[in-house]
């Protein structure tokens, strides 16, 4: 089997996007055709994700690489939503879309070992290509999930610096005593992580694939271009996950400085915008026009308005 | 209904004790007894998991105000794990125990309130009377856990300074820029997500007991005795919950520095020095025995080197 970069060079090579759909099911926004399971039980609810985020899959599994669930709104639903979630990662890998579940896990030694195996593992209940991952805990305690994604030809992406307008509370904070991989001072948190990241991927452990990628992954918000660009050469083998695209304001030109001059190195993830780009109270099924014509606009604004635009 | 402060205080009353038990099932360590289960299905080991914690429970509720169920280790074993949690949780709860999630959850806006609905919310499949969550993504992202913790009169714990070797990575760097509640500089990172968690405690949503504690805790590990009795100054307010006593190595006097002198405000966790206190190749029921003297050890050990003997 192929490693995680080499299968995710693949995927955005053959659809020629670096786009990802996020797969966030919300109770309040799906099409009102389902609004029989949504006023039901928890079971009937998790159906209605089933039904809808596979539906979405089938319209976007030729346009795009990969999909990105959103455990929490899977969580919100108890067991019932994570069988659901089960269903619909096996899903998506059968209609050979990477799949990147968004978890932000993060733990200590054996306890990040089990979310690793819980996740990525070769016995995982879930079975994703790839999980995000919190490293608030040390550098330590990411490597028993990259451990645990080697084995399986998995990916891990960390975040770094996150999209929302508090991200700067901690990781825009000015540190100084960091490790210095490259003998160069990291000035922010984000900088800081983001360096033990290019070292983590300069490691003889890491997969490097032949387009200079490896499985270690970086989430890196739209909303600030600047810092995107600057972490696209702190870490060169590491794919960015761009969040932020679409409904939280950032364009595709925003993720531009994310992305390698080949067009490689960088996915953008779009939820909302693709998920919900139809009238709420729409009951005919004009929605599965809108969710396509919505990935479509995506995908021709970052072949545009990015190196995408050279796969 | 009292709220979360004030139920912790008293179980801490009532049984004269700060110590969470750890639930943290791991097939590989469960008694003997449970080998035909724990080779099954993964049904048969999430019964396994249910069994082996309703068991606990049974045979600690009477000597420690709360239980910490370590998230990972369940879904580990995928939607049967998240199942035989959700038995577990409520069983805690019956027995009068505090229930603290240890899920460490972390994400911004809508996906922050899915994990906190789906942990604490009012419709919980889980239903805890506390989470665990990470602040890497920053101070706006633990609002939408505040406020569904508030509504249903529970606790969040923030990761501030934890157990794990690798905690200083970034956790101790020095930091400059950070806000600055008291116009006092804070000087790592873990102290500014401390200053940062002392100024929400003192916001009039704060919910404080006849204590002087609140629904807000900080997780600070027994491994840093030094950084646990500064922690406890800067945010007197806050509850802290100590990770990293008995198998990890802190000693019960390590955890002094934690409480206030009246032997409030702090719980003390042990995991595996007590749930697997017992010969692994037992077959008998020793095993009850030796689960409930590790208990009243720790207990023991804590009224004699903490003020926790002040209750």
């Amino acid at each position: 089997m192929e490693n995680f970069s080499q299968r995710l060079n693949s995927a955005i090579r053959r659809t020629r996007s670096p786009l990802v759909v996020g797969l966030d099911p919300r109770l309040s926004l799906l099409p009102k055709t389902y609004e029989s399971l949504v006023t039901g039980t928890e079971w009937d609810q998790a159906q209605a994700f089933r039904e809808y985020c596979c539906w979405v899959i089938d319209v976007v599994a030729d346009l795009v690489p990969a999909v990105k669930p959103q455990l929490a709104f899977f969580e919100e639903l108890g067991p019932a939503g994570m069988q659901a979630l089960a269903d619909v990662v096996r899903y998506a890998r059968e209609k050979q879309l990477i799949v990147i579940g968004d978890g932000k896990r993060g733990d200590i030694g054996t306890t990040a070992q089990a979310y690793a195996a819980a996740y990525l593992g070769a016995t995982s209940a879930w079975g994703m290509d790839s999980l995000t991952v919190n490293p608030y805990l040390g550098v330590d305690t990411l490597q028993p999930f990259l451990q645990v994604a080697r084995a399986r030809q998995a990916g891990v992406f960390v975040l770094v610096k996150t999209s929302n307008p508090g991200s700067g509370d901690f990781q825009d904070l000015a540190v100084t005593g960091g490790e210095l991989p490259h003998g160069a001072d990291p000035t922010t948190l984000y900088q800081c992580v983001a360096q033990h990241l290019d070292r983590l991927s300069r490691e003889p452990a890491a997969e490097i694939d032949g387009d200079g990628l490896c499985e270690i992954g970086a989430v890196v918000g739209a909303t600030y271009p600047a810092q995107l660009q600057a972490l696209r050469s702190v870490m060169p083998r590491c794919w960015l996950l761009i969040p932020g695209f679409g409904a939280q304001g950032g364009s595709a030109a925003d993720t531009a400085g994310g992305f390698h001059p080949d067009g490689l190195g960088a996915i953008v993830n779009s939820s909302r915008a693709i998920l919900y780009a139809f009238d709420p109270a729409d009951r005919s099924h004009q929605w599965v026009d809108a969710v396509r014509q919505a990935t479509v606009l995506a995908n021709e604004q970052l072949r545009a308005d990015t190196p995408a635009g050279n796969l």
